[in-house]
C-alpha cells in the first residue's frame, strides 16, 4: 500500500475558453508561466508535485467565488493554495486545473480585543498576524513551524508544538466563510464561544483540505499574552522515562505550554550542528505560560517528576534569554537533521497515539528503522502523543526511497493498530490516502458520501483526501 | 416566528408489521404503553410533547442497528431517546414512530487512566460516569446541571458551568459509534487526543441531535482531579461592572473554571427562599482549579479586579463546607425561581453572545421582559456569554404565553444581531427552528444537503433542527 510519492499522471483539463474568461477576469493576476505553476504545485513534501495549467490571484471572496463558478461550469479542477507548505501532497494538480492562490487576500479584517478574536483573510500568515497583534496583548498560539497561511492550517487542521495546551485548529476557528463547489459564498459559525445550534459546518471544513469547498476567511480565537513564561530541559536514560513524565505531568492536570521530544540520535546531531553538549540521550523540552508564581511552580512540579523517573540535569529558568538558550536544541532540529546527511532529502511524516502507546510506538519504530537501514531522527509533540520522523534519503539512491516507503508503510500501521491515527497535524493529502480505510473503515463511506454531495462534479481539490 | 409549543399534528406511521417485529426482537422491551409513550414524548421544556407510536428499550449497539434496520424497512420514524431532559422538544415524536430508549445501554466500557479518556454506552448519566471514576483520581467534567445520559449530552451538544475551562461536548466528545439511518454501523473519531486524518465526521454528529444516526457509544477525555479547589462570591452594583470582571479575567488568562452571573431578581428569590442576605444586586460566582498556590493566587488575582471595577463584599475560601456555602446560592436558583410564583410553569432559554456585547443583550432583554409584564430571571454562563432566562408562566394565562413567546422572539433576534447565537447549549430540538435561518442564513441549505444525503428518507428525528 505505498503511498510515496507517485500519483496519476497530470491530465490537463482548463479548456481555453476558461483561460480566456478567466484572463478578462484577472488580467496579470492570472499566471500561465511554466515556473509560477511549477512552484504552485509543489509542496515542502518528498511528494511529486503536479503544476496547475493556470494560477489565479484572488483578491476577494467575491473575485474567488467569480473563478469558482468559471471552474464549475467548464468542470475544470480547483487547487487552493496558501503557502505551499503542505507536508503531504496536498497542493499538487493530479487533475490540472486551475490553482487558487489566497496569498494576496492578507487582510487582517478585525480584532476584538474584549472577546479574544478576529477575522482574517485566508492568506494572512499566522507571524503576519501575530505581527499584527503585537500592541494588543494579545496573540494566536497555534504554530506549526513553517509561516504558513491561516485559511491554509484551517484547511489541514494544522496544529504544533502547543496544541496540548491551545488546542488545534479544530478548537480555535470559531467560523468560515467558504466559497463552495457550486459557487456560493456561504458563512459557517460564528463570534460566540459556543453554540448548540445546527450542525456544525465550521468544523466540517476545518481539516478538509480544500475538497468541498475554498476558505476565504477565519474567525479566530485569540488568547491574552501570558504575564511570565518558562522553560525547562531535562535529559534521560531512557525514552520511558521521558514519556512517563510526560504522562505525569498531563494527569498532574500542570497546564503546560509545550512539551517537545527529541531522541538521542536528534540530540547528538544537534550537538555537532549547533555545537553544544547535551548528552545525546532522550530530551524533553517545555514552556510554561501563567503567572510569575505559576510558571516558577509549574516549572519546580515538572522537575520533581522528571527526579522521581530518571531524569537528570534538569534546568530551567522564566528569563528570555536563558530561554531563547534553552529552546535553541528544538529549534535548531531540522537544519541539524539535514547536515546529518549532506545532500540528503528529507521526507517528514507524522503519526499521533494514545499517550500510554508512545514509548511502545516510538521504540518500536526506532528498531525498524535501524533495521531498515536508514536514518530517521524523531521529534515529538509528546503531550498530545503526536511524533514526526524525517527519513533523509538520498536522491540518487531509490532502494533507500523504497525503505523508507516501506518502513513509513509500517509506522502508520503500527500507530493505527495502537488506536492512533495516520497524521496527528500532517493531513492526508494524497500521501496518506491509502492508511484512511485502515484508520477509519466503514466511516469513509460517510466522508464520501459528504464529497460527492458538496462537490458532485469532484472539482474541488480532487484526488486529495478520499480514496478513488 | 413564533417558536413556542406548537408542533405539527402527531400522524401515527408505525405499521403493525413493524410493531410485530420489533416485538420478536425485543420481547418485554418494546412497550406500547399510553404511560410509557407519553413519558418518552415530552421533554422538561415548556414545548408541547408528542407520543411516539412505540418505545423500544435497547441494550447494545447490535440491538440499536436491528431497531433501525427494521424502521428503514419500513420507512418509519426513529426518535433517539437519553434521559429526557432536553430543553427545546428533541424527542417530541413529531411524526409518530418508535423511540429507541437507550438508559439500559449504561455500561462504562473502558477507562484508560494513561491517557485520560473513557468508554461509555451512550445511556450512561454524567453522574454515573463520575461514580464509576471515583477512585481513579480523575472526572468528567462537563455539567449541564440535568443528570443527563452522555449520549445525549453528545447529540444535544450539551456544556454547562464549566465550559470557559473545560470547553462543551465539542472540545470532549474523541469518537463515537453510531447507527446510520440505513442501519450500518460506524466508528467515528478514535482515542488519539488529536488527528488531521479525513473528514470530522465526530464533530458533525456532535449536536445533530439524533437527525443524522443514533449515537450508541461515545469516546470521551477525561481530567486529573485539580489538586485544590476554590470558591468566590462578589456583588456589583451595576451588571456592566460584573461583565467587565468577567472580561478582564478572561483576557488576563485567569483559567477559571466557572464564572456564574445572577441578577439581582434572581438574588431577591434565593434570598427569600434560602434565607439568605446576599445583596439583591448582579452577583458573581466563581470557581477555580488547579495546586493550593494557584487557587489561592486566582482568587486573589480576581478579587483585585472586581474591586476596581465596583465589586464588594468578595469572599473566597478552598475549605469545601464554605465552597459549598458560597455556591448555595448558585445551586437554589432554580427552586427560588419557581417560588417567585408558585404554580407558574418555566419556560427556560438560552442565547449566547460575544462578551463584549453581554452586558447590553442583558440589560435590552431586562427592558423588555419588564415592559413585556413578564417575570423571568436571568442566570448567566457568563465566561462564554451564555445566559438563560426562565419564563415563569401562569398555564392558564393564554396572553402571559404569548407575551413570553414574542419576548423570546426578540431575545433570540438581539443574540443574532449581536453576532450571538439563538442557542449557546440547550439545542433547536424544534422550539429554535424558526431561527436557524436567521443566525447561519444560506449555510442551512449546506446542513439540509448532508441531511439528506445521510438521511434520504427523513427517518431520523424528523422535524428537528432543520426548517421543513
Amino acid at each position: 500500500m505505498s503511498a510515496q510519492t507517485t500519483a496519476a499522471s497530470t491530465v490537463s483539463a482548463t479548456p481555453d475558453a476558461l483561460l480566456d474568461a478567466l484572463k478578462q477576469l484577472l488580467g496579470d493576476r492570472l499566471s500561465t508561466s511554466a515556473a509560477v505553476r511549477e512552484q504552485h504545485g509543489k509542496d515542502v513534501s518528498y511528494h511529486e508535485g503536479h503544476p496547475p495549467d493556470a494560477v489565479a490571484f484572488a483578491q476577494s471572496t467575491e473575485e474567488v467565488q467569480a473563478i469558482v463558478q468559471l471552474c464549475a461550469r467548464h468542470k475544470t479542477p480547483i487547487v487552493p493554495f496558501g503557502t505551499g507548505t503542505s507536508l503531504e501532497g496536498h497542493i499538487a494538480a493530479l487533475k490540472g486545473g486551475v490553482c487558487i492562490d489566497l496569498s494576496q487576500m492578507n487582510a487582517v479584517l478585525e480584532v476584538n480585543d474584549e472577546d479574544l478574536d478576529c477575522r482574517v483573510q485566508a492568506g494572512v500568515t499566522r507571524k503576519q498576524l501575530n505581527e499584527h497583534l503585537r500592541d494588543t496583548g494579545l496573540f494566536f498560539p497555534i504554530d506549526p513551524g513553517a509561516d504558513a497561511s491561516l485559511g491554509g492550517m484551517t484547511a489541514t487542521r494544522a496544529s504544533g508544538t502547543n496544541a496540548v495546551r491551545y488546542g488545534t485548529m479544530r478548537e480555535n476557528v470559531l467560523g468560515l466563510t467558504v466559497v463552495t463547489a457550486d459557487g456560493r459564498i456561504i458563512k459557517t459559525g460564528g463570534r460566540s464561544r459556543k453554540s448548540a445550534a445546527g450542525y456544525d459546518l465550521t468544523r466540517l471544513f476545518v481539516g478538509s483540505e480544500g475538497t468541498l469547498g475554498v476558505i476565504t476567511e477565519v474567525q479566530l480565537r485569540l488568547y491574552g499574552i501570558p504575564e511570565a513564561m518558562s522553560a525547562a530541559v531535562c535529559s534521560f536514560d531512557s525514552l520511558e522515562g521521558a514519556v512517563n513524565t510526560v504522562i505525569l505531568t498531563i494527569q498532574s492536570g500542570i497546564p503546560v505550554a509545550r512539551i517537545e521530544l527529541l531522541d538521542e540520535v536528534q540530540m547528538g546531531a544537534i550537538n555537532a550542528y549547533s555545537k553544544l553538549d547535551y548528552p545525546a540521550q532522550p530530551t524533553l523540552f517545555f514552556e510554561f505560560h501563567g503567572s510569575e508564581a505559576s510558571v516558577r511552580e509549574q516549572a519546580e512540579t515538572v522537575g520533581e517528576l522528571a527526579a522521581e523517573l530518571g531524569g537528570s540535569g534538569f534546568t530551567w529558568s522564566t528569563l528570555p534569554e536563558e530561554r531563547s538558550k534553552l529552546w535553541q536544541a528544538r529549534h535548531d532540529a531540522f537544519w541539524a537533521c539535514k547536515q546529518l546527511k549532506p545532500g540528503a532529502g528529507g521526507w517528514p511524516t507524522d503519526v499521533c497515539v494514545p499517550i500510554s502507546r508512545l514509548a511502545e510506538c516510538i521504540l518500536e519504530t526506532k528498531k525498524d528503522i535501524e533495521a531498515s537501514n536508514l536514518l530517521a531522527p524523531i521529534v515529538g509533540h509528546v503531550g498530545d502523543g503526536n511524533f514526526h520522523l524525517t527519513y533523509l534519503i538520498d536522491p540518487d539512491d531509490k532502494d533507500e526511497l523504497k525503505r523508507a516507503s516501506e518502513a513509513n508503510d509500517r509506522l502508520v500501521m503500527r500507530a493505527i493498530a495502537m488506536g492512533g491515527t495516520c497524521t496527528g497535524e500532517h493531513g492526508i493529502g494524497y500521501g496518506k490516502i491509502p492508511f484512511l480505510q485502515a484508520e477509519h473503515g466503514d466511516a469513509v463511506s460517510l466522508m464520501r458520501t459528504i464529497k460527492q454531495s458538496f462537490d458532485p462534479d469532484n472539482i474541488m481539490n480532487p484526488g486529495k483526501v478520499l480514496p478513488a
